[in-house]
């Protein structure tokens, strides 16, 4: 399955596309960000990214979008400029006939290190493990779009092998973040019955 | 001048377009509405409405798109979808180079009637009779759109004739709007030295 995760932003707007196998392995395709100055007009910076959008869009050829979905109550300062990008990425994927799919933050961040409340870095470095990159993703604001296209796959993947039964080195990966974050967690709230 | 109106929403997305001329007179050219169903997928939503945008966009060829401004603090509920069809309508004029301008409805209102708070339907029965209806527009919905594209062309104005300097009817019009306006306005909070 082939996911283009949109990090949507006016004035960054992370995109990552990402093929991601039944076993779950997850490889990089394409990573960037295409951003809009303070300077220009509001219709001018969303026209930027529209065509970026449509440039990836046709470039890679998803079979679905993954983008982030936006809340009115949360940064009010910036989310209208991030519900207009966003109306435009999802008519981008539309006019394709390409189905778009969205996830909250919390939603990605506990598919992708465990933890629904996990930091950016751990986040970065989660994406870079999954997908055996050497180094964190280029430009770093594009890690939440990739964590985007990695975790729509991984939430809408059909079945998750069970314990010890062959389970891939990603699914290994994904088991040990899953604990690393309990343990986490719980080194904050400790509890006796933890595990 | 041609100004299409666009008053921006998910189920229903007034469109007007108006053509006015150097002494103020606004003529109707076009006035609709584009909906879609709460069933729909908002994706889809969106595409409906940019769709029906760019059809016209390109029939009526307007000079410039009035759209309303949309701030995060009013209707929580509402404003996501206004934002991101607000994104799309923005995106569809700046393909075509058609500049875009936005317009609180409080400038609205106060342009079209005289009072920044007037409601719907001293709205609605401006727009009727500075566009020389014999009735009121169809849809109703639509009003909001053609009183935003008058509202662009007088407030873009190069200058209004001053009192008593060969008003035109539009102006006449406007002026008695503005003082009829002024008396309600007075009447509510009566002061010795209103006029």
């Amino acid at each position: 399955m082939r996911v283009f995760g949109v990090d949507p932003g006016l004035t960054r707007c992370g995109l990552g596309v990402v093929d991601v196998a039944a076993n779950r392995t997850a490889t990089l395709v394409a990573v960037g960000v295409v951003g809009s100055s303070h300077e220009q007009n509001l219709d001018a910076r969303l026209l930027v990214i529209a065509d970026a959008v449509d440039k990836w869009l046709d470039a890679f050829a998803p079979d679905v979008l993954a983008i982030e979905r936006v809340f009115a109550q949360t940064n009010l300062s910036t989310v209208m400029g991030v519900a207009q990008v966003s109306g435009v990425v999802l008519v981008a994927a539309a006019r394709r006939g390409i189905p778009v799919q969205m996830h909250t933050p919390s939603e990605v961040k506990a598919a992708v290190t465990g933890n629904g409340r996990a930091d950016k870095a751990s986040v970065t470095a989660m994406v870079t493990r999954i997908l055996r990159l050497s180094e964190p993703p280029r430009p770093a604001d594009a890690a939440d779009a990739l964590a985007l296209a990695i975790a729509h796959a991984w939430r809408s993947g059909n079945s998750v092998a069970t314990a010890g039964g062959g389970a891939t080195a990603a699914q290994q990966l994904w088991r040990d973040a899953e604990r690393g974050a309990k343990t986490k967690k719980n080194k904050e709230t400790p509890g006796p019955s933890w595990r």
